[in-house]
């Protein structure tokens, strides 16, 4: 049994670990796993990836789920630092991107204040790679020439201020973390006049449960209801979503109805 | 010497290849270039990745750059479904997320009407990863509660109306092949009061050229001409700028000129 204590300068790398698919890890993040001393892991993430580390690196499940046990940021930078220290390469493992509202920043800020070197591995974020794998594009000529990325759960508990601007915009408007306050969304969304704009949620974007409904504006927040989708959910806002398979239907029953 | 024309299923596999530098394909990237019978690839793809395709898949490059032989649109949409009907797995392999600016939904849209298949696999997009690698996050507590990434370069070869709108939001703003049009971008952000806001110009990011400077919507253009900054960039526009190290020390120098 090797002394993880003897001979290991401590440094920290932050990795996406992408929207879910294990597959969707990068190359770079495999190689990055395969030489940690320590994994510390979010909620969501997929375990197969764990299996890339040595069997003898540490794992530390540091989620933050609503309902159980949490870890506090906090801690979480405490308990980095902690093991940077003792065993060497920390592997800080994080859903989506690093810095896509994932808080990676403050990790990596923390870990400079003790001269810790972070290295950065991107990875796919969920925001552009979930509506992507539903062949909805977030770009398209003629669509869009922009999307706005927007978290539905701010700091402070409030609607971010940015969804008021960008209901007011030809952006395509992607909210991560935003199924709670979809009813308030859609309002701020109909405020603007975008009552027919198509609107599409997925539930666990890239999973083998992944769930998406379209409707728009007006219809979603009852479809989303109906079909009892749940988070982890990503909210899409734009003309392209009219490009998904399913939305032309979709729309002529809801028009039959009314 | 096998036969390619026979037994194969025309199918096609829209692929991002992330922002350069080869180690940022996924896992399924990967796995797709090693089923390829042919790939077709874009301007900026790091000739490593296409070591993954077998020896004797046709490999095509169908880049657009200015100045070189170009293939329309059009062209790459017909050689793409010829190659797919003729020899099987087309891997469309291109540069950062296929449908981040990449046209993809063009090329996939173009396939459905000859009723091939397609497949998509998300890559690492340049407008979050090229950030995330120079420790500059898109999104951070208390700077920033969304990104919004826009092109530079509309097919109108007009600047984007949504600059505009972006220039007066609390976003952190990302601009993709937006280079050329730096001086009126960085008039449209005067116009909105922006002058002190941070601003950042990465050019080749994730690759071993990358070359990045910083700098305010007031003076970031003279830094790009005085270091000679070219294109492929990506622009950044935000309070999260002011996070990178080589932020506050340029600062101090501008001010000490001024």
């Amino acid at each position: 049994m090797r002394d993880q204590k003897i001979n290991k300068e401590p440094k920290i790398t932050l990795l996406g670990a992408g929207p879910g698919d294990p597959e969707l890890l990068t190359l770079k993040g495999v190689k990055a796993l395969q030489t940690a001393d320590v994994v510390l892991y979010d909620a969501l993430i997929c375990e197969a990836l764990l299996a890339y580390a040595p069997a003898n690196a540490i794992k530390v499940y540091v989620g933050k789920r609503s309902g159980e046990h949490s870890f506090s940021q906090d801690a979480i930078n405490k308990l980095m630092i902690d093991y940077a220290l003792n065993y060497g390469h920390v592997v800080r493992l994080k859903g989506g991107d690093p810095f896509v509202f994932g808080r990676g920043y403050e990790e990596l800020d923390y870990a400079a204040s003790y001269n810790i070197p972070v290295n950065v591995i991107p990875g796919i974020s969920s925001s552009i790679g979930v509506p992507g794998l539903q062949q909805i594009p977030v770009t398209h000529r003629g669509l869009s020439e922009s999307f706005w990325v927007i978290t539905g759960m701010t700091s402070s508990g409030e609607i971010s201020e940015d969804i008021y601007q960008a209901a007011n915009s030809k952006a395509t408007v992607i909210i991560l973390m935003g199924l709670k306050k979809l009813p308030e969304i859609v309002e701020i969304f109909k405020t603007s006049g975008k009552h027919n704009l198509p609107a599409a949620v997925v539930q666990n974007g890239s999973s083998e449960d992944e769930k998406l409904v379209v409707g728009t504006v007006d219809s979603i927040y009852d479809i989303v209801k109906r079909e009892k989708i749940e988070a982890p959910a990503l909210l899409i806002f734009g003309e392209v979503v009219s490009l998904h398979p399913s939305f032309k239907s979709l729309i002529k029953q809801y028009a039959s109805i009314a």
